[in-house]
């Protein structure tokens, strides 16, 4: 006799990130990987958290390894609130909840906002995860369109705008493509979103990462009553943590805490104080820097051997931040193709169109550039830019056009 | 001009645990608390748990700072597999998943089993966090009936079982009525559920908690193939670091990790690699021993003071592990009204109500014995006493009887 069970529409649904299928091909150690997401491990301060950690299990070990209230650990919180506050967008530690990686916070908000149906605006491309997260609560998505500035505004019509829960924007080097969000244009979709009535939830892992240092408002800081804002501290210090924060605007902060109590309880303790003693001092000031310089550095390889070994009608972003390069071939060709050429030549990116939640574009394909040597960013960007071309001869000559 | 919030159904169905907000009250140093579901701090191996983040920290730095897979760390995940083996349940590595404490584990479940409506067998009472985790994918709760022993199998009827999705049970030492379930009722309930094709949701979190040490069959090792079980580190570890996990059968497994990833990617890497390194080398066999012998303990504290100054008419469970006692009243006594009282002269405890799925005892409570000193455990339960032998005093003679 064998267990019958039934799963639920919504598991039915479900399917596996891309992404993440495709990481498990490019653990080959042979393979060289623009596929990942994943921040550069030489940039963990590893010595930094030691002594966090020390800190925190001499000076209150049984608080730090107790269940702790569901909202997250006071002093971070609050520490939370006045990096935000200098950043131009007060806000109340009493409206930052910490989460268990800002990705639990797309989950919760898919909870508290989505019913079956209801219209949620996203970024075409957006970032996959929240697609993944926002569809298990069934949402029709509506593409926001974009050129390459990202979110074109003025595209943001009152029909698309009319009843939608809410708009999801990465202003800043948006995962997949790269891009930031102009200021005007940050000022524009704010007072857009307003007058319709539409809340904004503005995820923001990369803001930290500009190469030059200079910062543009975040569109919390645009309007902070208002606002939902995500932060992560995966990209400035590290992932395996999984912890982030999210500000809302009640009542949709208190139904964040319910959710997130059901979800989880509360973000792990531990975590949390070795967070808030390795950063309370102000040492992201002098640790994200080097970060941003060493990805600026590899972004600059990976654009260099673009222009070198990439065909002519390949265009791509040039990201002065973040994580990602986005590139577009002609159309006609399907990157997904394209993707298992180069695993057989083992080089690994990620196909464009699952971050797409309409009409994919599938002749788009995502570049990480900070977890790859140099040497390898050169060799492996030789062989896709070769495959590249080759499809491209391969078009019919009107698509090739 | 302010923002607008729409919430879903499901949030405007959300309301906050009440054990959570009586815990708030409780806060206060002269609260003599038996409300709480923590354990005791004390027995936390804060000195075995430095020397495992430190060794982590040391030889693989980077790896458990950095983003890991889905399904958890794969020593891990042998380890719980072996432990569980070695307990008669013998299941692959590759069907345990670890999950951000086991209530993750139940928010997960809710994602893939529950639609709209879906049966869903609860006891009478549950866990409370469970019935909140599955209420958010508004299913349709059904009770099964209990007994001084636990579920009463034979009154699990076809018209009952029929179509339900799952049963939800907490064998061992349920929270929260501390009851164990006897393993000619867990043969029972397994035949009986197999026979009907529903699957058992068991959720294990005490079950290392036998102040004997003698162990009863796990539901999963009477059904290796097809049974779900939770497990935690919460009561044998600590809470704090929020670990637990699930064994499910495929196809469920796959969805249950399509789910979480959605949810927050994975569980800390950090956390999972540092209870590695605490549990591997049989470390739990010679902790959890001083665990069960402090409860057992503070147990007997309870239900001595129980004896001393509870009424006749009072009723309640007498625990062979666990955190709890469950105490039933009269009829016509409501235990909420009883805990303003309660609160009124500094004791605390959790009124029966939010326990029930459906048709709620009010005249029931739960007392945690774990984390109060012996001496508050017989001042705290003189207050009871006075309060429940008023109260039933005040209550009509034919009600009284």
């Amino acid at each position: 006799m064998s267990t019958q069970i039934t799963l639920s529409q919504r598991a039915l649904a479900l399917t596996s990130s891309a992404i993440r299928e495709i990481l498990k091909v490019t653990e080959r150690p042979e393979v060289i990987s623009f596929a990942g997401g994943l921040p550069a491990a030489s940039t963990f301060p590893v010595e930094r958290m030691r002594a966090a950690t020390d800190k925190v299990l001499t000076e209150a070990p049984q608080a730090a390894l107790q269940y702790g209230p569901t909202e997250g650990y006071g002093p971070l919180r609050e520490w939370v609130a006045q990096r935000l506050a200098a950043a131009g967008a007060p806000v109340p530690a009493s409206r930052v909840l910490i989460v268990t990686g800002s990705q639990q916070g797309l989950d919760l908000l898919g909870k508290t906002l989505i019913d079956e149906g209801s219209k949620v605006l996203v970024e075409t491309p957006s970032y996959l995860g929240a697609l993944q997260s926002f569809s298990l609560f069934a949402p029709a998505f509506a593409g926001m369109p974009s050129d390459e500035d990202g979110i074109d505004v003025d595209a943001l019509t009152p029909a698309l705008l009319d009843g939608a829960r809410f708009m999801y924007c990465l202003p800043n080097f948006q995962n997949p493509t790269g891009k930031r969000l102009p200021l005007a244009r940050r000022k524009a979709l704010v007072a857009t979103a307003l007058a319709a009535g539409v809340p904004v939830v503005e995820d923001d892992p990369y803001g930290e990462l500009s190469y030059g240092g200079e910062h543009l408002p975040s569109l919390l800081s645009l309007n902070p009553e208002g606002g939902i804002y995500m932060g992560s501290f995966s990209k400035v210090l590290a992932p395996g943590l999984r912890l982030g924060y999210v500000v809302a605007p009640e009542p949709l902060f208190s139904k964040l805490v319910q959710a997130k109590q059901a979800a989880d309880l509360h973000t792990p303790s531990f975590s949390q104080r070795i967070v808030y003693e390795t950063v309370r001092d102000g040492f992201l000031d002098e640790h994200i820097p080097t970060i941003r310089d060493l990805y600026a550095r590899q972004c600059q390889l990976m654009l260099d051997a673009l222009e070198r070994y990439f065909p002519a009608q390949a265009h791509w972003t040039r990201p002065q931040g973040g994580m990602f390069v986005w590139v577009t071939l002609p159309h006609g060709i399907d990157t997904t193709a394209l993707l298992a050429k180069a695993i057989a030549r083992n080089v690994a990116f990620v196909p464009g169109a699952p971050f797409y939640a309409t009409d994919p574009q599938i002749n788009t394909l995502r570049l990480s550039f900070v977890t790859v040597p140099g040497e390898k960013i050169e060799a492996g960007m030789k062989i896709l830019g070769e495959l590249a071309s080759e499809a491209i001869a391969a078009l019919p000559a009107a698509a090739a056009a």
